[in-house]
């Protein structure tokens, strides 16, 4: 690697360099309907589609075994590829594994980690249909990639928003957030002191989202039943703010979402206010919730209306008008999306 | 990790591993037509059936940046894939590319890995459609899952081959466990003295079999052209010997295969003479090759007999016959199968 030229990773940021990378992908094959852009790629498959996502985690990056058990890890690696299944309103059907590590771990603790693999394999009926076994110099390396089907006219991309469509999202946000928060604090305190136990207790809600988060298919199911299909949808993986961003940028409109119309759990709000964090920013750039967030046509409101965990925040505008916040106190604030950053 | 009883994966070995993983999984879903135990898996897709396969390649295991190009690295990620799908019978349409990088690495270094990838992506006409950028805290690490399509009729599995069937073996093997053992030898003697230029020229054959390996499709392709259908398939990845286990156990038939039948090309049997390694070894145990190993029934025999690069190494036999070599001598000698161990 001796470039006479070195632009560090950092000066890209994860996006920047998402993009960089896609510039130079060219989709050639008529079978491939959609390529990177979504929450997984389509491909033709007779008289159905197949939606195909993969996620790749690292021990230290994106879990932490001081705290996260291996069967919780397992089953949450599962978890957000069926997440980003389920944004395209597809049902996950299979599911591929590889798994790398290092002799630090014992064939119990593989079995740990499978049976949080199996049991979310089981949690969301698909099948473990391959994979690859290998060894690792440092931490655990997972990589998982889930197959779902749909019907063609199906699917919700994150292109399909209209103005004046309604906003609505899932369950509750900011509550891995705060968790996440919670298990790093007991983790200081106990390399600190080895001899204090974690006071955990109080935090279940809250660390459970972080450790343990469900793929909302119970929601993808219930909008069939309802015979809704959503204009637009992504899971909330990197934070609200970002995901619809991502939505106005891909359905080019706007957004006005509605502070007391923003869904968070009582300890999700306590426990941020404990951490001196403000919760609505929590909410807004919060990741790894696994929520949905999609927007539907007004005409579709009235059959979601009484639905106790669907949530309707806003609505779409034209894209001129921007992205915004209405506060409780009525003020109009500019949205800002922060997300993720590992690098 | 505090188990009451701890097993060391050493113990059960990687093939041992993966066994045991895999008793713990079932499948459920009718559109799964194969799971876990060939190539590739398969599932439905209407009109034709999808063929899937992953792999994951860590730095310092799979491949060594001291002497592995990126470019290299990137294109053979996609060719080891590419030949899981080979190996079906199958013709390749889409990948998904993952990769975890540290900040050791630069834009420009992230750039000539995915030239490999997508110059690799073009030479086997598929699709990038998605995958995952994310940091990594030590070395590389790339997961790919290739997507293939065929008709259903059309696939070969491991557990086709009937008593009395041809071995054939495309291209010639040994050569990138030769080529590997050149380049360690090679990288010692730089350590030892940064200033010595390796001198790799007289062994470009053998090195490029390591660092650039083509996965077969062209045979795939000519295959259909000639109305061939191998009755059993798998691509040469860890060793002759392993893979012929590998359609015995699974196609329930015993092998003999012929020493003077066995293709090497010419470099590979020198280097090996002068890393005083046996040749024929090298051609049985070598993995990395990426040739296909098929089995075809005898009334094809004439549509191949004129192939240049298929050799016809030897004939299935009854399962209680055994797994036999017959050595130039005449001498007839049980087949060991070693395969690769990377724990």
């Amino acid at each position: 690697m001796e470039d006479s030229k070195r632009t560090e990773i950092g000066e890209l940021g994860e996006f920047g360099l998402i993009d960089h990378l896609n510039k130079s992908i060219k989709i050639k094959n008529p079978s491939t309907f959609k390529g990177i852009g979504d929450d997984a790629a389509v491909i033709e498959a007779g008289d159905h589609v197949k939606v195909v996502t993969t996620d790749l985690l690292l021990e230290g990056v994106h879990f932490d075994l001081a705290y996260a058990p291996l069967q919780h890890v397992g089953f949450k690696a599962v978890a957000v590829n069926i997440s980003d299944v389920a944004a395209m309103n597809a049902i996950p059907k299979q599911i591929t594994v590889s798994i790398a590590l290092s002799n630090r771990f014992s064939v119990e603790a593989v079995d740990a980690l499978y049976s949080g693999i199996n049991a979310a394999a089981e949690h969301y009926n698909v099948d473990v249909i391959g994979g690859d076994t290998t060894a690792s110099r440092s931490g655990l390396v997972i990589s998982i990639t889930a197959i779902g089907e749909a019907k063609k006219e199906e699917l919700s991309y994150r292109s399909g928003a209209k103005v004046n469509d309604i906003i609505c999202a899932t369950g509750d946000l900011g509550g891995a957030l705060v968790g996440l928060q919670i298990l790093e604090r007991e983790k200081q305190v106990f390399m600190a002191n080895p001899d204090m136990k974690p006071d955990l207790d109080k935090y279940t809600f809250v660390t459970a989202r972080q450790l343990k988060p469900d793929s909302r298919m119970d929601i993808i199911h219930e909008l069939r039943e309802l015979g809704v299909v959503p204009t637009s949808m992504l899971d909330i993986s990197d934070g609200l703010a970002s995901e619809l961003f991502h939505i106005c940028k891909a359905s080019n409109v706007g957004v006005t979402i509605y502070e007391d119309k923003l869904p968070i759990d009582k300890q999700t709000f306590d426990t941020a206010v404990e951490l001196n964090m403000d919760p609505i920013t929590c909410v807004l750039n919060g990741g790894e919730d696994y929520e949905l967030l999609f927007t539907i046509d007004q005409k579709d409101f009235e059959k979601l209306e009484k639905h106790a965990d669907i949530h309707f925040i806003g609505h779409t505008t034209k894209p001129e008008d921007g992205k915004n916040l209405v506060t409780k106190s009525g003020t109009v604030v500019e949205l800002k999306a922060q997300g993720w950053k590992h690098f």
